[in-house]
């Protein structure tokens, strides 16, 4: 990918055969400086040794490194499991000659397996005998588990005069791959940023776009994602969340996020779910989940079905106070329901047209307030129930 | 099915052809005496117009008759659907010379259409003309939609010596059928039961069966439990729950909601997700619902796979306290973690033995505390997908 890369930033992947064979499945990203850096991880209550470790080492806000694995999770693992982070980080630390808390440790893949230190020390001296500018292409397919395709997204800003450049990638494919547990998202930017300003914008980016995703409601022992910001860009130092940096950083998250839904196990179409009218934005939120996670509305989407009693039946249960003779729904600019009632025959005709594409948006108003929100997800497939019975036979 | 009648209770079904052309679709059961009467109604927030008025009609704990059609919910269909439930509920109460209050009305069938009354006023004296005591096993056949196998349950228990008969329907194949909406169960009993006495009972066992199951997490907008006891077993009158009646109503209604979980959309296992050793019930139900209703569990025992990863992730979001390093997970008598570690290979093959069988037991001990639930599922198939998707093309 052109110009897919951030200065002062080099990585590289290597085959470490470390569950898989012939195919890259060890990463390293390593800025040439100290970075500012920023994580939001699984708010799971089982979180994976890694992710225990990361949270530990990113407190001060500051990392160099990025270690990435695929094909062992290391989640489940107990004091070994941690263990073996700790190992991991160091041996890439003594190879870097840098403080063992400035690495950051991700695994994705199996779970419930130890994950071997063996190939990480065979394949240390390779991985960063081969570190380069533009290494962060090969990191993002090192990454990919049962992803059909790589995501990487990239963004050039003006900031304080200065070109600030963002590059990032992503994997996951459910929100869980039970096997192949994870989504991870890693970030790179020369910006300079205050620690503190970074871990504010970079939680409300994610909120924005990776937790307003859902591909079936189930959340990884290992979802990561991590910013570095090296502060090259020589730019005057954002100290609070800006009208370019911020912005830019949401819409490069909201960019990855989305290629996780289109990617998403078995997908063929990309929803947008939009409530508006509820009474708070929390209402609207949880009232837009349950759509967007209800099997019955997913497999009708799959059928291109404008099936709104479904649409109803989930807000009923949803626990989100409403008027059910108020609630509006629309796909796209089809209406489908007023005041609770459906609209008839030729309004069906036109929504099931809008269905019928792979990409449409559902809108609900509850006219009940002015709370919004929009929950991105996909429709739910033969191949989701294919993938995920016949994953591990 | 033999005996399948309870003195005092007639009933009968014909071919209305309210939506369906060909087969039963409106059934009517009376107690030839007044009934004490209790139900449990949908706890959505959208109930369909027969809900609303079988919950302002059982307020005093009477009732006579039960009218039920196929084909359409009357579910969101507003001031005229309520309309249309009290004119069958009067056509009703005028044929059989009762008060209209002492009717009961239930729909299940499409969301989102108007009911007409005309099918209902055509077939009604033909209706009432066929009443008779074997006739329970005909309306368990008319209330069918989905439903591949007609559900129904009897008992006889001697109370205060005198013998007490149970009889009991029930249709549903999806928490909701989202156009096909609704679980519907009708049990009639000739035991003698005060009023308070049975809506305790009532609840209490509902709690226990019908809301303890769960095919895909979703909630109908017509839901319905009624239980009617016309006394003429002349036992001594049960004010309390008791150590007799109590227990057999619990049985009858697990029996008839096993039956729909067997007969759940595309369903071919039968699971029931044991939690035990949870802070208390409460948080054992909602670890074994979260479980439960997981897609990426549910599609893993579709494929006999004993993904206990998922397991573990589902606790882990669930929002239920627990250490991680403590858990313990069964399939059956089959080992396959202890203190959150899996127990390898071998034990992973016994589980898988397990797992192809037809019904089996996910047994989680949290153990950190007394707190213990059952809930009661099916797998998630690929005809799950079928079904839903196709339902109305």
């Amino acid at each position: 990918m052109e110009h897919f890369h951030v200065q002062g930033f080099r990585a590289a992947a290597v085959e470490a055969a470390i569950r898989y064979r012939n195919r890259l499945d060890l990463g390293l990203i390593v800025s040439d400086v100290e970075a500012v850096a920023a994580g939001v991880f699984t708010t799971s209550l089982v979180k994976a040794a890694p992710v225990l470790l990361d949270m530990e080492h990113i407190e001060d806000g500051r990392a160099r490194a990025i270690l990435v694995n695929a094909g062992i999770a290391n989640a489940c693992t107990g004091e070994a499991g941690l263990a073996t982070a700790r190992a991991t980080a160091r041996l890439t630390a003594e190879k870097l000659a840098i403080d063992e808390r400035l690495v950051q440790v991700c695994s994705t893949g199996v779970i419930g397996q130890q994950l071997p230190v063996e190939p990480f020390a065979a394949a240390m001296d390779g991985l960063v005998a081969r570190l380069r500018p533009d290494g962060l292409d090969e990191v993002a397919r090192a990454i990919m588990t049962t992803d059909t395709v790589k995501k990487t997204a990239h963004r050039t800003v003006t900031v304080g005069g200065r070109t600030v450049t963002l590059a990032g990638m992503a994997k996951g494919a459910g929100m869980i791959m039970p096997n192949m547990a994870t989504m991870l998202a890693f970030v790179c930017t020369d910006a300079a940023v205050a620690a503190p300003a970074l871990r504010a914008m970079v939680k409300k980016a994610a909120d924005r776009s990776f937790n307003a995703i859902t591909i079936d409601g189930d959340t990884s022992t290992n979802d990561t994602v991590l910013v570095l910001a090296n502060g090259l860009a020589a730019n005057p130092v954002i100290e609070a969340e800006d009208a370019v940096f911020f912005p830019t950083l949401c819409d490069l998250l909201r960019d990855l996020a989305f290629q996780i839904v289109a990617d998403g196990e078995g997908a063929t179409k990309f929803v947008t779910v939009r409530v508006t009218g509820a009474a708070n934005d929390q209402e609207a939120d949880q009232a837009a989940r349950t759509i967007a996670n209800s099997p019955l509305v997913k497999t009708a989407f799959f059928g291109s079905d404008a099936n709104w009693g479904r649409i109803i039946a989930a807000l009923g249960r949803s626990g989100v106070p409403f008027d059910p003779y108020r609630v509006d729904i629309s796909f796209d600019d089809a209406p489908m329901v007023r005041d609770g009632l459906g609209l008839g025959k030729d309004a069906e005709k036109l929504a099931t047209e809008v269905l019928k594409g792979k990409r449409f948006t559902v809108g609900v108003d509850l006219k009940s307030g002015n709370g919004c929100a929009e929950v991105y997800t996909c429709d739910f497939s033969l191949d989701y129930v294919k993938i995920n019975a016949d994953y591990r036979s």
